[in-house]
């Protein structure tokens, strides 16, 4: 990195090439340093618990053959583990891989995640691991306030999936909590048509449910969905055709069925479209069949697009007035964390004109341009209208797996879905509320909850912390677009076309190769897949190849119509694509921390231009 | 340890203490020394990858102002999160510790997980993670074979309580599936009564389902429960009065409903009562109400007792005879490792005549008994009767949180509850099959698979291996419920009665103190209460708490009438429990590696006994 950005870094508090490893290992001494030091914190913890207790391993024992042998294998195997990792591993961390959500991770994440394993604490129960346990409560607060949820919760879940199963969860029993009350307690919503029970928003469903006694409220809800009462009548889930297949796992696994399942089809940028989602919605409620919820996805799986949340906050605030009210969750397993870059040091959310100074007062973005647009500003303003917020800290928050996470509108949602077993939460011994009954999810590692913690204790989430880092793969994806759209190749006569897919809103870029005039949709589809094949392992040991990329298919099964303008743009008719109905397409989530930067970005376009020449070569002879 | 054991340890392959940091991390200087030079190859593997680029953070970076205070920041915050856990976690490495189902974890483990950690790889798919997916399948593959499924399958899950809720969906979906022939293809089952539909047996459901061609199996599975199809018909799920929370958890998540769970009695060691299963199942079966499945508990959660897997079996086949049929679900989260003590090394059930001679062999128990009663053994043999089996490394596994599993009984099961998305699984690639659209989850860690499969190769999951650990924490357990049974206590005059609850069918031990003559039953309860919170974290800071446990209820909600014959041995009348309805019972997973040792136990039952005198000198006055 030269030195003219020097001085900027001196001007924008973190320098975030301090919080990686580097893709060659550049702060492996800190890294070393640093884990010793942690390492032998632990060790003197547990020889000073109790010091008058003598070591039960003696030297003696230690000198014996077989503790010598035991070493020996275990040395052994984890040899053995080290020649299986090093031969089969993605190399996630280099600038030429431009492939899956995943990259480096925080430094400082992988040594609190380390140190905190030692202890090995479950924060199933806050007796189990005060420490880390109050960690997670932290960090629940942490994606509460990133949402914008004032009156929130949020805590970590093993994964994105789950987090979306919790919230398809809450929906359910929340929507058939009004069916419970006019069985169990009438009054609650009496003069109200069974229509109109279906159509409570979650507000009025948790004053109502806060309006009752402790008993009372337990019989409503023991008579709600979780029981298995009236599962066939809460209506449809719609999810946007990009949606991640998470969400058909999540309606099997919940007895919401598939077959409640809609998908929404999503407009030319592959966001959620709002006037296709009010059309299915009036359509249902013209024959009385409820609206169980809408997702809206906040960084798809496959384009990295963002749904217009606000466009649908706001049709749902219409529609609520005519009566008809649907559950809202946002799908922000991959964006959530990039709600930083529009909050304050003061977690004010920053108004769209001050954005572009705001960020370049930070250093956010190193050209003089702001990337982020009006709709997706707009989408991300929005998020606090949602009922629940998936939020994934091991995808933009740059944490290891597994850590994945919810947070909530409402604290009180918890009890829709709440238990109390015995052994873990015992009111009487003044133990704080512990996690697991208000949770999906049982035992879970502590060790999650301080790489997390401290993840963010570092980089706050705003502008000045997480924002930054968000910023620089945004511009490096931005830099990665840029590139493409100029790219193109003569591969010994063939000319090849590179066709990126759309502008990106996020991070992730799509794109194809065509041979220029090509009228046949399987032959690019078979260029591509090829393509891909030598960039990925399936071409041989990842170690050798100059660059890595991921790759998927828009079939009309499961993406409608939507690929057809991207198709039409490269000449092929709307017959071919009838035809082939599916497009393969080259993906690549730019999330390194090292291309934001103009140089180290031309330097590594000048590799990546060359290491496409040999594959297409390669391919096309 | 004394001299005299180390002949015993030569002879018998492994030694243990060769595994673990230690309680005064006697192995400190292996674990760093091993841990240097694992990460020092995983810095290499950086560097070398495309030796041509060059380090984008340069040494005139890391000379910056900004990059020098980021560090300090990451330090900081690494040093609060060093004081933070080093304040509130618990002392499990110390032999002091008799409380939650935790202790130290196998230090090979530790540094696998951290060394993969390194790669952050996601065995979401394979693509993602070639290394771990495969360790996962081969990890997967000796769940199947520990439980005795030869045709098997299995899989890593984030907890146990995930687990469970897999085993239910896979019952709920096989259950459905003939009401889901009927429909689409009914001349698989033609002739069957609605009845006989419900009482077929799973692998009659496979073979149906086998024996058609892709396209009608895929109508038929989306007719099946996973599409909301007949969720009010499919019957009961019976589950064990000892059940673990998190069936309560999985009937509501999955949309079987909580009023669908039926709690079967347990008798007076705490075991499922089978006679009573019987009954209920009988009573259910007349009027036409299906079973969807029983659960067996192996390691109930507050007992540690076993239920009687081989007699649930027998059941089953002869209900079976008379049109009746369940899924068998055994929730072995707790006790599956414990499996290694009943194979031999080349995983063949060894016969109970044998064991002892066996276990003395290998040196599972040091003094000349067999802890292993008739009844657990044939428990454990009958485990390859049952269709799912839930198996918790981060239990009996001793590697860290978190890190759960499942193993199937037939590897096609899968199909069931299978997805294939499409950018996580493409045939064309010649990819291995992926993990993630035949599991609950989705993201998961790399590295726990890493964890586990080194724990597994280091230590087979056989008498030589697991079997070794397992027995040790067995006799620690025996040891002390014999050190219970004798005790007793004179606090200035008042005499206090230490009584064990029941035999330990594993390693947990409970039992409760209660002053000698005491007919009141509430006051027993007060007095474990102030004990537990005296022996916790709620009693201050754990660091300086010399002995550690854990407390539970066992009250008629949930329990039914079970701990009567208890209460009424310790002298409290029926009236007495009818009137106080609960009982307060301290427990403890007894799972140090370290005082199976007569020694070692030894000294530290005087060190306990003096720390439950002071404790209970303070509450007692």
């Amino acid at each position: 990195m030269e030195a003219i950005f020097m001085t900027e870094k001196e001007h924008t508090g973190l320098n975030l090439d301090a919080l990686f490893i580097g893709d060659k290992s550049e702060n492996a001494d800190i890294f070393k340093s640093t884990m010793n030091k942690l390492v032998n914190a632990h060790m003197g913890w547990r020889l000073n618990y109790m010091p008058q207790d003598k070591p039960l391993i003696t030297e003696s024992d230690k000198n014996s053959e077989s503790f010598q042998k035991t070493n020996e294998r275990m040395q052994s195997v984890l040899d053995e583990l080290s020649v299986r990792l090093r031969s089969n591993s993605v190399p996630w961390h280099s600038p030429r891989y431009f492939g899956h959500m995943n990259s480096e991770t925080l430094m400082p994440s992988i040594l609190a995640y380390t140190y905190a394993m030692l202890w090995n604490g479950n924060n199933v129960a806050y007796e189990s691991s005060p420490g880390t346990s109050q960690m997670e409560e932290e960090v629940g607060q942490d994606f509460a306030k990133l949402n914008g949820f004032k009156e929130g919760w949020g805590h970590i879940s093993a994964d994105g999936s789950l987090a979306n199963m919790e919230g398809l969860w809450y929906a359910r029993n929340m929507k058939s909590l009004p069916l419970a009350m006019k069985e169990i307690k009438p009054e609650l919503v009496s003069g109200k048509s069974d229509w109109e029970l279906m159509n409570m928003s979650a507000e009025e469903v948790l004053d109502l449910l806060n309006s009752t006694d402790p008993k009372t409220a337990s019989d409503i809800k023991a008579h709600s969905a979780r029981a298995g009462h009236n599962m066939d009548k809460l209506g449809k889930w719609i999810v946007p055709q990009t949606k991640h297949y998470s969400w058909m796992k999540a309606a099997d696994v919940t007895g919401v069925g598939l077959d409640n399942v809609v998908s929404c089809p999503v407009d030319e940028h592959y966001r959620l479209d709002v006037d296709a989602l009010e059309k299915i919605i009036r359509d249902l409620a013209k024959d009385h069949t409820p609206i169980l919820g809408v997702v809206a996805v906040v960084g798809s799986t496959e384009e990295g697009q963002i749904d217009p949340v606000d466009k649908v906050v706001a049709l749902r605030d219409k529609l609520q007035k005519e009566g008809i009210y649907f559950y809202l969750h946002v799908d922000a397993a991959y964006g959530s964390y990039a709600r930083s870059l529009f909050l304050d040091e003061d977690n004010n959310f920053i108004p769209y004109e001050d954005l572009k100074e705001v960020h370049q007062k930070y250093g956010v973005f190193q050209e003089d341009k702001e990337y982020i647009s009006k709709e997706v500003y707009n989408a991300y303003k929005a998020f606090p209208e949602a009922q629940s917020i998936t939020v994934d800290p091991h995808k933009m928050g740059y944490v290891p797996y597994a850590a994945g996470g919810i947070a909530i509108r409402h604290k009180d949602m918890r009890d829709i879905i709440g238990y109390f077993p015995v052994y873990v939460y015992d009111k009487r011994s003044g133990a704080p509320a512990t996690l697991t009954p208000y949770i999906l999810e049982g035992s879970k590692a502590g060790a999650t909850a301080a790489a997390v913690w401290t993840a963010h204790r570092i980089m706050p989430l705003n502008v000045s912390g997480y924002g930054k880092l968000i910023g620089r793969s945004i511009e490096a994806a931005n830099r990665y677009y840029e590139f493409l759209k100029n790219l193109h190749f003569n591969i010994n006569g063939t000319e090849v076309e590179v066709n990126p897919l759309t502008q990106p809103d996020f991070n992730m870029v799509d794109w194809t190769f065509n041979i220029k005039g090509n009228t046949d949709l399987a032959k690019m589809n078979d260029l591509n897949l090829k393509f891909y094949q030598k960039a990925s392992f399936v071409g041989g040991p990842v170690y050798n190849n100059d660059f890595i990329t991921s790759h998927t298919d828009f079939a009309t099964d499961g993406y409608g119509n939507s690929p057809v303008p991207y198709v039409k743009s490269l000449g092929f008719s709307e017959d071919e694509w009838n035809k082939v109905q599916t497009v393969g397409i080259l993906r690549a989530c730019v999330l390194t921390p090292f291309l934001y930067d103009r140089d180290n970005f031309e330097s590594y376009a000048d590799k990546i231009k060359k290491a496409m020449e040999e594959k297409l070569t390669a391919i096309l002879g």
